[in-house]
């Protein structure tokens, strides 16, 4: 058993903030995953402090255990200004959570519920959606709220980049891991509703594969754009 | 005047390929803009190395100039191997270069067409795309092939961000600059003939935006995927 990649990153980006002004929120991250995580180990967190501008903040994390380097993380974080607003439109027709039955990313922590792959396509086939929800309220903390969105940004990304490869659906046939992960936050977020996952495969190849996507609030507000590139190799 | 940032990154990125095994070939990188270099002065590149994985090898590179640091970039390359292969396709009814005027990408290395924007929406609004070839033909070096891809990468994503604001089109009305730039190389390519630009508007807001958009060949191969955030302010 691994770590799971999506709170290796909560936890690296929860650690980056705690060294920047509360008033300035993360805005974007890029992570490498190195080496697998042990769940039986605690993680250590080690925060270089990459840039302080009079908007911007950047901080570079690296995650370890006793082995070594489990991940590299670089986070932003701008100070709040206002700007002009748009976002790409949801996607019509999109079936909401309370007729769904519970998804296979269900766990103690968040409800889930899948929503059928190709039910909507939107010009964009093979997209894998499903509905998260925190089981236990959120307190009043902004940044909580941007690191649960991080947390839950890491599942259904590589089961998308399997997606348009049908015989590689069970998991004997091949070996599939996330090696890097991207995130960009649009907007602050109330992470205590339901939130829309959508990953897209974008092109696989060569051993490997990229799914982009997004999370959005259950009235179709778009809140983070997610990108993952993970492994796929087929099993000799 | 600044330097063009897709050349910084290009340079970056041949840097880091200098330090890697040549039967390994880039497959993304992630780069921060820290602060505007000067064409006036020679920029250096430091190369950290990262990882030299079985399969994967990292690379972060530095590149400063007199003041400081311009550009930090992580880039990953992979030795080749066989796998499973699927691409997003093209969006069908885009007008070829040869019968589209003389576009603003223009330059003494590149010739460039930009297409009409909304030409075509293939479900995604104010998508800009635009065609560009390089005036000399190119060694036959794969590298050099990726580097040219990640130069040209930079044209047009900052414009696709300002794209749904009709009130920013002028120079005078806004500031407007690359923050970091992302880029996932699916394949080899021949980086001689045209190759079709394309860059969407996804979210814009809180003083910035992100454009998300891909590099194809002329009979509509994937080559990248690219996302770039940019600053983008109201001018007082």
């Amino acid at each position: 058993r691994h770590v799971y990649g999506g709170w290796l990153i909560a936890q690296a980006l929860r650690a980056a903030g705690t060294t920047v002004d509360p008033d300035r929120h993360a805005i974007a991250l890029h992570a490498s995953f190195v080496v697998a995580g042990t769940p039986e180990e605690h993680v250590r967190y080690g925060v270089e402090r990459t840039r302080d501008g009079s908007s911007f903040t950047t901080r570079r994390v690296t995650a370890s255990q006793g082995a070594g380097t489990v991940l590299v993380l670089t986070a932003d974080f701008q100070r709040d200004e206002p700007g002009a607003d748009y976002e790409l439109p949801v996607v019509p027709g999109i079936p909401g959570p309370e007729g769904l039955a519970t998804g296979r990313y269900d766990n103690p922590l968040l409800e889930s519920r899948d929503v059928p792959v190709d039910a909507v396509t939107g010009g964009l086939p093979h997209t894998r959606r499903a509905w998260f929800r925190v089981r236990a309220p959120l307190p009043l903390e902004p940044d909580l709220h941007l690191q649960t969105v991080a947390y839950l940004s890491d599942f259904g990304a590589t089961r998308a980049v399997r997606e348009p490869h049908a015989h590689l659906a069970d998991d004997a046939r091949r070996i599939s891991m996330s090696l890097d992960h991207s995130i960009w936050f649009h907007r602050p977020v109330d992470a205590s509703g339901w939130l829309l996952s959508e990953m897209t495969p974008i092109a696989s190849g060569r051993g490997r594969g990229l799914a982009i996507g997004s999370v959005r609030t259950e009235d179709g507000r778009l809140v983070a754009t997610i990108a993952q590139e993970a492994l796929l190799r087929e099993r000799p």
